[in-house]
């Protein structure tokens, strides 16, 4: 117990001079600092890195009570690019900033994971159900940030009535919907999950959209326009070709391919372990230099916008549906659930307020667009 | 003599099968068609592949009424992507679409090869002596769009008066001018140019601007704003992360750097031979995953227009200037320097006309800025 006890003193020691360096103190009065209640919490985040801190914190042995803040100051201070010793608080930071966030859909943690009913996210997302970043440059709330969205998408893809047009992550059928709806194309939209897929033909009923459970890489057909929100991200750094491949092949010569993605300012080829295992199985953040690379040959860039800094609040605002809403929500009656979400929400947050991770608009040609694309914004 | 013609035979079948791809033909009646005078033509590209093709046009072996048709046409035929033998005309295609224009500055062509006086320039250019691409959005002539890419620079930039600017590649100081003078900044403007420097320094007289003859790596001091047109292609993809820290050493923290560049679609190292040879000696196009991935770590990608279709229109308007004043510029006198100028600035328009070639406007801040950057267009 001594030399345990010693070992503690010696963690906590050197975690808070760390720590210091982004202005956070362990056991401080900020609402940002951190205040142990397991001083176990030390060797966890020492042996298992991320995944010790995240679980620390879903098992309560530490809390914070703003940690959205905690995250944008550990972040901002770039303490994960001072390296201390091979396991530490910088390897977990580092993995965070990298690859934090993934807020692209549900069908992974849906069914690989935790089995979350759609409950949750209805009673957390927009009225539309929005699993992506919204657009706030104008807006005041949830739903209309997630409304200029796609706005802002289907603008920048010029739809005009009659199109056809291809979804590909169409999640619970929103944005499909409301291409729909106010544009007058025909929409087809893919996912791989079956839940979201029933729930996006229900939501689409009446409208010239049609719901297919189909992988990316076996899309056929031709298109006037594509896009694709928040799904990039569970493709994989060895499959933006082949996805990029699939998009190129079934758009028409002179169509539009948006591409709405999370991105990570560095090029990496992993995930960070607590993510990985307790929010998105198999997600990764691409780099833009991953993206342009990706796009030689196949697509030229004609736009490229990032509004990084809106995922902050929107995740904000997921953040505080789910905790009005939590009542109604099943899963948020085991506590742990409750403060791994915080946590998910939260930490991603910060990781774009300290704008370590990035959102990206893409509007690609397969050739260039004759004479000058103008976005707008 | 009976060897060489019936080589010369056998070229002209496998060249005209190949440009008719394109629909383009040999001795044809359309305005785009080639028309040979010494078939000598077919060796000469077959040997030396681009730097033939130029040199030949320059040396009046072939002509072409509309050579910035020509060269759409093949470019967006793809014919450089097509291989058919080691030494014909896709290389010289290829080397085309990948490095054939670069529109930067006047001193490498001017000191290193040609020693062209500035009267060439001033009966090319618009009055601000920009050389390099306008925004013609909402203009309807050449000085017009070259207004409208600085009033795009500085407001993208958010300058406001009092702020210390920076412009590294300052050419004949027309953008550190207009900066002073209608956003009431300093500027100071480093060219490596002694002959540029002097003309900046006249054209500036009077404001608050200092032009230094200074190389980019030796850089110093702290400025609110970075900002560089048309010099980057100078720079070289060996040099693009020394570029970018001197960039991101001078600038304050919460400061913006835009990047104004040509781009090849393409990852390359390599320069059109001909482009190399009489135009541009050191010149190179960055790839769009080449910025990137040196941004890595030094900048965060805020925003990225690409208005590379307005080049076509920018070049088109010089060449114009090029011929309407022809008597007054003492290098044309020269009939073989004539079709070499002409040469550079209409295959140079073709190339950005299909697209092959890309103009980016990037704005980059060192660490994100707080809450979302939003570009005008």
């Amino acid at each position: 117990m001594c030399i345990k006890r010693g070992m503690n003193k010696r963690l906590q020691h050197k975690y808070g001079a760390l720590l210091a360096q982004a202005g956070v103190e362990i056991n401080g009065a900020n609402a940002w600092d951190i205040r142990v209640h397991n001083p176990a919490v030390y060797r966890r985040v020492m042996l298992r890195g991320s995944l010790g801190l995240g679980e620390a914190y879903m098992d309560g042995w530490w809390d914070c009570e703003r940690l959205d803040q905690l995250f944008t100051r550990l972040l901002t201070a770039g303490l994960d690019r001072r390296t201390v010793s091979a396991v530490d608080l910088l390897d977990l930071l580092q993995s965070l900033l990298l690859n934090l966030q993934k807020a692209g859909r549900a069908f992974h943690v849906g069914e690989r994971h935790y089995d979350l009913s759609t409950q949750l996210f209805e009673n957390m997302l927009d009225s539309r159900m929005n699993y992506s970043c919204g657009y706030w440059k104008d807006a005041q709330n949830l739903d209309d940030a997630q409304q200029a969205k796609l706005r802002l998408i289907f603008d920048k893809l010029g739809l005009r009535p009659g199109m056809k047009v291809l979804d590909i992550g169409c999640g619970w059928g929103g944005a499909a919907r409301f291409a729909a709806e106010q544009y007058g194309v025909s929409v087809a939209g893919i996912t791989v999950s079956q839940r979201q897929s029933e729930y996006a033909r229900a939501a689409c009923r009446g409208l010239p959209v049609e719901i297919r459970l189909q992988d990316y890489r076996d899309l056929g057909g031709e298109y006037d326009r594509v896009y694709s929100i928040g799904m990039f991200e569970h493709v994989g750094h060895k499959n933006y070709r082949t996805y990029l491949d699939a998009a190129r092949r079934v758009l028409k010569k002179d169509g539009l391919f948006l591409l709405h993605t999370i991105g990570s300012s560095y090029s990496l080829t992993r995930t960070d372990p607590w993510i990985e295992r307790y929010i998105f199985p198999n997600s990764m953040l691409p780099s833009l230099a991953q993206i342009s690379r990706a796009c030689e040959g196949r697509f030229v860039m004609e736009d490229v916008q990032n509004f990084g800094a809106d995922y902050d609040k929107t995740l904000t605002a997921w953040h505080r549906n789910f905790l009005k809403n939590r009542g109604r929500i099943e899963q948020a009656a085991d506590e742990r659930f409750c403060r791994m979400w915080t946590y998910y929400l939260l930490s991603c947050a910060g990781s774009f307020r300290s704008r370590s991770n990035q959102l990206w608009q893409f509007v690609l040609s397969p050739n260039g667009v004759t004479g000058c694309y103008h976005a707008p914004r």
